[in-house]
């Protein structure tokens, strides 16, 4: 990496995929958003990726390489999708050997939560930790494992699956099929299910008469003083900080950041997480942690482009 | 390390400690077993340990260092525990130095199981693997994590608290006062209590007219045949899968080895442990995952050894 480069960012969603060139400081000097149309197949996809970037010729410094972001099981070294449950077909394409003959760059292909993290990492935590957990907090709960300032990967790519971590044996279902996972109460679905519970048990409150309920809605609720809201991230944060606790006690972090939108619930998530780690008897290690939301909200595509400049 | 060469390696339980003289092959050359005798305080305690040592003077190789393994929250760094709940006054005594100064050797301290972890690494995995979790089950659970071929202390040396993971929100009571740890099902002291639940309960069995019920008891009634011993074990199973899956799915190991007396409960803890992990609809990282219980079985001294000989 040199200044003067840059890099492309791509982060692959079930409906959209956002294409970004970004500088090697970090900023974003274009961006753009293209429908994925992912049963139109990976090949025709790369082809309209590549073409979005090479639009942008002449008009940034010198790209030195593209990141990649997909959401499932992803092979690194091949830069493929092992499993992938909202990009049918696209498993087994081999993404890396595309774009790099479609972009002429060297091309990392990871999770995009894992990139989502990094670029967090980079951005806002670099300078003071080596040792960082982060969360991902959207429809689904993934994350990322920074380790001795680098992107931790595990032996098979799949570290810090932390969706998935059970933290209710038997409990709410989860996307992936499996009972309790954190994802099933700290994923807005899961959240939505906690607020159709209190309201269903015929809780007063201004989110009785709300149609299309978003965990936005339950913010903003929480913030005009509704009980049954902060009611509601109360219990999310409960099972967050179980989820949390669990990496705590496995990996040791520094810093644990939390991004996505849930995050943004602010104070009203973040006050009673703090106040549940706090009480775990095994002090040192919770006492010390710097827990955060993430003040960068840019998803995965400004990651994606500086692990490919870390390169 | 050289060849030809040797380190101590001392392992403090709460009623006994280890001291061995273990060679650069992990060759047990010496090993002597002494009251640890708390009430004492440290500082006696450390004299005794150095008399230990100088009574091998001229038998041996050449020692080029000293491992100490404690129970509790050690500060690696500063060679001392923050906190034990086993060794009542030890905290903040100075064991590093005061084990340079009696023995003449630069010493490590960390973690007992950390240690025991690292020895059985070293003895058994470290020749295919390099990413590892290990969890020793004893009275209490603890465990060790091998990243890149080292061990992982994590920010503050408290990595690796696997017993405390959660398994059973407001669950079971466990040493540490907290509920649902994983060492409180999976510790000797809380297969016990499921053996006395099943047995309460009015199962019939071979250990209901057992005084003095040890794990090895529950592992020998199941090997004759004893439906409720195997039902202790099956349960034992499936809490212990929820701790590894947590550990799995946070740091993505190549293989976690079990050790301590409890892993030699053999096929009947191991294979329906087995069962419940290779039911993970995340197959990567499970599938591909080494499960085995240590053929070693020599506690934390041989591991304290071998990581002053890694020095």
């Amino acid at each position: 990496m040199k200044h003067g480069e840059a890099a492309v960012g791509i982060d692959v969603g079930g409906t959209n995929t956002k294409v970004a060139m970004v500088s090697a400081r970090g900023k974003l000097l274009e961006m753009e958003e293209i429908p994925t149309r992912s049963q139109e197949g990976p090949a025709l996809f790369v082809r309209r990726v590549c073409r979005v970037v090479a639009g942008w010729k002449g008009r940034g410094p010198r790209l030195c390489g593209a990141g990649l972001g997909l959401a499932g099981d992803v092979d690194s070294e091949k830069g493929s999708l092992r499993f992938t449950p909202n990009l049918k077909g696209w498993d087994g394409f081999k993404f890396k050997s595309a774009f790099e003959r479609g972009l002429g760059l060297p091309v990392v292909v990871d999770n995009d939560a894992n990139l989502a993290v990094w670029g967090a990492y980079v951005l806002e935590l670099k300078r003071q930790y080596r040792n960082v957990a982060g969360l991902t907090l959207g429809t689904g709960v993934g994350g990322g494992i920074i380790l001795d300032g680098r992107l931790y990967r595990g032996a098979t790519g799949s570290a810090a699956e932390v969706g998935h971590l059970c933290v209710e044996p038997g409990g709410a279902k989860c996307h992936c099929g499996q009972r309790g996972c954190l994802e099933a109460y700290a994923g807005s679905y899961g959240i939505l299910r906690t607020a159709r519970g209190l309201l269903a048990r015929g809780g007063s409150s201004i989110l009785s008469r709300r149609k299309g309920l978003t965990p936005l809605h339950i913010s903003q609720a929480a913030e005009q003083g509704d009980a049954l809201a902060r009611k509601v991230w109360a219990l999310t944060a409960e099972r967050l900080a179980c989820g949390i606790a669990d990496i705590v006690f496995t990996v040791n972090p520094e810093a644990v950041i939390l991004l996505g939108g849930v995050s943004r619930a602010g104070k009203w998530l973040m006050e009673p997480l703090r106040r549940e780690l706090w009480k775990k008897p095994f002090k040192t290690p919770f006492h010390s942690l710097v827990l955060r939301a993430a003040d960068y909200h840019n998803g995965g595509c400004l990651g994606a482009a500086l692990i490919a400049l870390e390169r």
